[in-house]
């Protein structure tokens, strides 16, 4: 086998397994011997259709973005790891010189140098370097797996900060694909006192409740019902939502959303959704319901990192398949079909 | 005449000056000899529809809720008014034990008995009682007709403060009527370093950059110009606002709200809007641009008065237009051809 | 028996259950039968002093103020609560017309009407009656012992709210009394990942580690120990802390404090301490870690009954001793003697 | 003259003006033609004493940290910049990697390379390099003396954005030394209403008066008045402040402003106190008064010069008097005697 090789993106269905260069670090990066990559929704529309959001496939690119390894070498800079610190890639590289990287805001860098996103290859590959204090050293207890699911987790813990989901709160949560369920793990270790999720696919439901224990109500719901009437049953359930939270980004979960959610609640978008929705934004605003969006990571990895290793989150369960490097398209296959929770690629798998 | 009397809203267009019970005051109420009460867009809409927002006319009621007076008599309890003290009255008397009062959000009062609104009487008459906390005692150099304004400012205020407008930042107020003019002058008081205002009628625009002075630019739009246009020609004037004050509540100023302002921004609507919008909400929420509305008025009475009183917004040039309570009618007619900033009906002009 | 008695304070060591009159309720009242009430360090320095703070006994008033009973009579303007509602009351009966209360502070209220303190009664009686909106229906799963409970932990989450605990935070709480131990269970309620709490006797660390579980680490210290020595002790276990809980208010806590809180958090002192403290502000300020103070209870009841019935807080072995009313005095000495976590007082032990 | 030359301070009192190095620049620098150098109160702490806080002078370092100049050389990926352009030059090189750098808060860095302090040079030298992002390209209308200026004007705002200072609050300022003075000119930009500055030194107050203009009082003190009749004396004149800034680090102005603050209000600490201070912490976190600290400048530059530029903040008075860089000594110790506010070193003098 050669040095490096990676999974390589080419176009729509057209991921090789390809020899790659062996990257060279700078003094301020380190070298990671990567273990575990998982795949994620983004990593399934690009590579079923060569776009995500408002990205654009325009050259091969290494996918993967959420990524764990091992330091195997050193910038000469380096002074936060050493060579065979387990590390969890958070996967940008801001420019940390633009307005938003200087307000704390960095995941709204101008020019952010994100993993498998403009260009820039992803981690699903043996090595990978990356910017020293962008890779976190890892509790002992963690495994690499959980390393690498870390990063869907910062993405909902941004994302219920920015919902400001406090002690005692009702949270409810519109989609059980992986984001939402990391969602309601991260409202429930905030302190979350009611958490209702609903879904139009029952066994992610099933999957929801397992995976995020008791305080989980879940709700079965038909993409052409009523939105007055979806209304009704949530209030029935949950009574209104301190919180909303979208995590399927569909015109009819933000209706709901708007409308449902409690005088002076939020309601949280994360996710991309259409470019246009009509919506019952009055009827929120006047209410003075706050809306907002999530966009990536800032500065959740060293608390999603805490929060796993204290055992307030649990991602044990929430990492359901796994597949070697060489069987990266069937994976992606399996992402697609929507029957898996987390799916991890093992580099290692002989 | 007789003891006491009102202009009472029978109907649409059906605004008589009749005589009205003289209130009896409660212990925590004082009874104020109204002498200044402003028109506010709201009462046009009530004037001529019966309808304002969620609110139906079903039964006449006393129009007007900005209103100034004298203090001449005052309940048992009562110990921070006096008779003969200059008030300006906040026009709302919220329950003070639901769960939004207990929050400091009375704005959002679930039963708030606010002037001119379901049901409850306005205070466009000559006696009128109200709860004395209510009752804002007006600086000695504040004139009624300024006392009477300030209700509007306070509006103002709190969209600004929900838009949470910061010194140097760069303000877009879409819509130039007096509460857009309103927010203009406290984005500036706020410390706004460039503030752009748009409408559709060059005449408000140049009577808001007569108000406001220095600092404000102003921009003509046409009501069906493409919105990217719009977009760009804002960008060229201010470049990109860090807050977008939408004062019109029109869908297409809230589609230009959501392009036009900057990553990390936010975007504050104040005022009611059609019931359904269509918006790309996900372009405004991807950059983490809040949306945001403001409703009503809360503690902002203080600082209004304040502000007024320290010269930091100057409210004389904003009265343009005064009649006598005979003459309401009129005066709403005037306030419904847009012609008119801020009107005032004085209850004492012989 | 008479129709209704209660513990009344006389003086220094002076308390005596006594016949007292039967409250008749207004219109926005409820009677409520009291079943449980606990006992509090404010209790107790009442008890032993006739001072508590600012307060200074000049009339003998029934003490109490953590308490739960059943409503057996509501005032003619309730609609939030029947009679035989399970209750538990927020000692509190604010103005509701102060700034502070209108800013949702009314914890800050300038004539609070609180629960023994400054000449009104409190409620450790047979009968007692409240405003309605301060008596919270509890869930039906609660017992009367943890709505009375839910007191002291209210108090405990205010203190958290205003020490901003995050999830994933490490978090020092100076002191393992009772409020210590509830602000440790409300910063692992909010997520808090790491908590290391000091006292000066082990037994207490004991119970705390008991009550609060994993996740607790806890350091016993002694009173006259170098400062520098804690903190370098505290910084070894728990490494820097991002918030730290002063929960003793002695001068050497708030010295440790200062020193020992990493760069950007906050210090939270609840309780009250000397009148003047020497301590290095300068070198926490420098390094801007905010000092706060949280003051009794604003807006936190309903998140404690929520993270109670959740049970993200298990308040069942916080409470450790119970007596019926007669034996007040001797829970009194018990509670002064510093052995026992939460007694409380049972109203219909016969 | 030889190509370089600066300010050197080899230790107390002994301030020399001496050939230095031409830098040579970085891919992510510029090479700044200094122009004004401001010379503040830290200069002259560390001219006199050879300390300033936590630094010491253990070897010869260039002084000088308010500067402005011209880019005449920039580095290769410099994009922001090109030569000819004028800027305002924030005087720290943060690391960008460490966790308060992250968050937005890189006047915490951990290593921040900050002009005139822990052995890094300051920019009193007539050529200087510096990192592009931190040099602020500034507005034409402008003066470079300005450019200089707005250094402690950034400070400033960074100490009232600390502050929270919002519109109509009443601001009092104890010193009126630059940085109070400053303080005074933001907090009215701020919208503060009243402003109320006191000072030991009436010239100092009346220059104060003289800079600010309507909108501030002043009151002169004596160092060792008791504090409750300052107290008494402040509440007079301005009744409770919202926000009391500390801008003169003495402990008997810590235990005023702790005293006379109002009720759920901020002190704030701008500047270095003594390392310990005996102070009435309590009486102030009792009522929920906040005690903060500010340090440095943070993300302020961009609405510092806003706000000059747009004349909400006028600079022009507050600078008082110029020398030529061979005359540094001779400012330095005009600096010292405390009848200068702000003094100018031109690097171009000739």
């Amino acid at each position: 086998m050669a040095a490096n090789c990676g999974a390589v993106l080419h176009g729509p269905y057209d991921v090789r397994i390809e020899d790659i260069l062996m990257p060279e670090i700078g003094g301020d990066e380190v070298l990671v011997k990567m273990d575990c990559v998982g795949i994620c929704g983004s990593d399934v529309k690009l590579y079923t259709t060569g776009c995500c959001g408002l990205d654009v496939l325009t050259e091969p690119i290494v996918i993967g973005h959420e990524g764990a390894g091992v330091v195997v070498k050193t910038g000469s800079r380096v002074t936060s790891l050493v060579a065979g610190d387990r590390v969890s890639i958070e996967p940008t590289q801001p420019c940390r010189a633009c307005e938003y990287c200087k307000l704390g805001r960095y995941n709204l860098c101008v020019a952010p140098r994100y993993c498998s996103s403009m260009g820039v290859d992803g981690n699903l590959c043996r090595y990978y370097k990356h910017v020293a204090d962008f890779c976190h050293k890892m509790p002992e207890d963690l495994s690499m797996e959980e390393g690498a699911a870390v990063q869907p987790l910062a993405i909902a813990m941004h994302a219920c900060n920015r919902a400001g989901i406090r002690l005692g709160q009702r949270v409810l949560i519109l989609g059980a694909g992986p984001i939402g369920v990391l969602c309601a793990m991260t409202a429930k270790a905030m302190g979350a006192s009611q958490i209702l999720m609903t879904d139009v696919v029952q066994s992610r439901l099933d999957t929801a409740h397992e995976l995020c224990g008791a305080g989980l109500c879940t709700m079965l719901v038909k993409r052409d019902s009523p939105e007055q009437e979806m209304v009704d049953n949530i209030q029935g359930l949950l009574g209104q939502p301190d919180v909303t939270i979208d995590a399927c980004a569909y015109a009819s979960a933000q209706r709901v959303a708007m409308m449902v959610t409690k005088t002076a609640g939020v309601v949280l978008v994360v996710g991309i959704g259409d470019s246009k929705v009509e919506v019952p934004l009055t009827q929120a605003l006047l209410r003075e319901v706050d809306v907002r969006g999530s966009y990536r990571i800032v500065n959740t990895y060293p608390s999603a990192l805490a929060a796993v290793d204290s055992g307030a989150i649990n991602l044990k369960k929430f990492i359901t398949h796994h597949f070697p490097l060489q069987r990266t398209k069937e994976a992606l296959e399996l992402a697609k079909s929507g029957d898996a929770m987390k799916i991890i690629i093992h580099l290692d798998w002989s």
